[in-house]
């Protein structure tokens, strides 16, 4: 979810705002939204960190064909996102100019914000949902029919306890810190957010010395919702977030982890640096005035050998890698 | 030099003026203003590069009682620098709040910028000069009478045609490069200055590799020129002026380097890191709307060891080290 859905309040602190819409696309016939492969539409922003969940998630259960994706422009216009990346400034499958249009096909008088990732239903062009903290898990447990053949169990039954607690600190310190930290328009704000972002940094970091992944051997929903903020963490957050007691680079299990998944097939390729560090740096002017969107970091470094293998492990655990892109 | 003596023009890129009041104090009587201990006061920001290179030169000469110093707010107001570190807000030797009065005492319909180092003249409570670039040379070659016994010469007669090409070059791309891409209105301006920065970095990271200082075995006013920027690189530039391709701490050579200079009686005690953090990052509403000041990174890094002895060297030459503080 990133912008325009969220604000800095009168304390100076930033609130991330709930979806708005917050249906679920279900197997079982519990909702008014049955999963049915080829009806919705999945848009994203490659800028966004979880619309990027939603792209790791999906590639990693092989739905690319039951769940077709539109891209948007990294940078927001006062309309918000739109489809100029597309022939014509329209997304080919739902003939729209604008996300927002299908907010408002579903409620036209909808004036909250509009934010990715979003599901479009194709047939009527009304969104379905935009709650990111529940579509990932949503991929993997009512989507289940259409998984590819391998496809690895990113959010196992016996596990959801203890993943629960793991990405509910992990969005609180981490994922959401590092805009409070960001956007805190009071020190004392900032302070705080700092300090949860590094203290849940130290305690990764020692989760991740003796072991490969954040639930042990196998990537799991966890390790998605933990890839996202660390793969932005050294081009954008550190700087323009200011959340700068040192880069991921200087923290080695960290990187060492943080190269291994971006290596991975599934993850590599739903990483799009340019639109990353436009988006953040050119449309958050109230925090970056001119516009100007930095040269570094060196980027190479991302392709560099983790050694993360010595941990052995099971990426996929019974199933298997997709086929890379 | 640290501000409002600058501007970025229409094309974007960020213009240095020149110093406005540019008269020497001379040992030989070929200016108005004659060398005499006790007659002159260093007026500093502890912020500014510039004003700390005079700090250092002075302690590294032993001229801290043949010219007294007055330090600012690292916050300047509308009227610019102010004594509001003294009690009462007013410089005790000169009576003043703000350093922009000597300036007015000296040219009174002056509505140019106000800059530090200044050095005014007691008596009369004038300017004498704001020329950021002479003035270390000055206290080199014309104040000598007072220099401390085992000075070190900062600014050797055979070294001067190649330590000047340094100097100079040092000055285009990197003490002035940092500025120009900090205050880069436009993508271009904004990214030769940071090829620049990079590039300066890159010789310098090269040269300092096989030699312990810039000009061989012995610290001069080359150095000097150099460290102010080096040792706010980190904890300033790198982010809020957008120089990230890397840290300091990422380069051995220039990080030994660093630190080694750092931990030099007569440079230590100059380095606020507070008022420099401050300084850049509360006065730069153009840069940081916010005004929140980044909590990193980690300064303690500081003060580890450089191992740069291992080069030999002899810092201070045929002279001694100045008492520690």
């Amino acid at each position: 979810m990133v912008e325009n859905n969220h604000s800095t309040d009168e304390s100076g602190e930033f609130k991330r705002s709930l979806s708005h819409f917050d249906d679920r696309i279900t197997s079982d016939g519990s909702s008014a939204w049955p999963v049915e492969p080829g009806r919705y539409r999945l848009v994203v922003s490659k800028a966004c960190p979880w619309a990027s969940r939603m792209l790791v998630v999906r590639r990693l259960l092989g739905l690319e064909d039951a769940l077709s994706v539109g891209v948007t422009d990294p940078i927001q216009d006062e309309k918000s996102w739109r489809f100029t990346l597309d022939p014509g400034d329209i997304d080919p499958v739902l003939g729209i100019h604008y996300i927002a249009e299908a907010y408002h096909k579903r409620e036209p008088d909808y004036d909250g914000g509009i934010s990715v990732p979003a599901i479009v239903d194709i047939p009527s062009g009304e969104l379905v949902t935009n709650d990111y903290l529940q579509m990932t898990l949503d991929l993997s447990t009512q989507w289940k029919r259409y998984h590819r053949k391998g496809a690895p169990d990113l959010y196992p039954e016996d596990l959801r306890p203890e993943m629960d607690a793991v990405i509910d600190r992990i969005f609180r310190q981490f994922n959401n810190g590092v805009y409070r930290a960001g956007f805190a328009t009071s020190q004392v704000k900032y302070d705080r957010a700092y300090t949860d972002v590094f203290e849940c940094l130290d305690w990764l970091e020692e989760r991740l010395t003796g072991q490969r992944f954040l639930m042990g051997d196998t990537i799991t929903e966890a390790d998605i919702r933990l890839f996202a903020t660390l793969v932005r963490f050294d081009p954008v957050y550190h700087g323009h977030f200011k959340c700068n007691r040192n880069k991921i680079t200087e923290m080695p299990a960290l990187w060492g982890y943080t190269r291994d998944l971006y290596q991975t097939p599934g993850f590599t390729d739903t990483v799009d640096f340019d639109h990353i560090k436009r988006h953040y740096y050119v449309v958050h002017s109230d925090i970056n005035p001119t516009g100007i969107v930095p040269d570094g970091p060196d980027l190479s470094v991302f392709a560099t050998a983790h050694g993360r293998e010595r941990l052995g492990g099971r990426p996929f655990g019974d199933g298997t890698p997709p086929s890379a892109r």
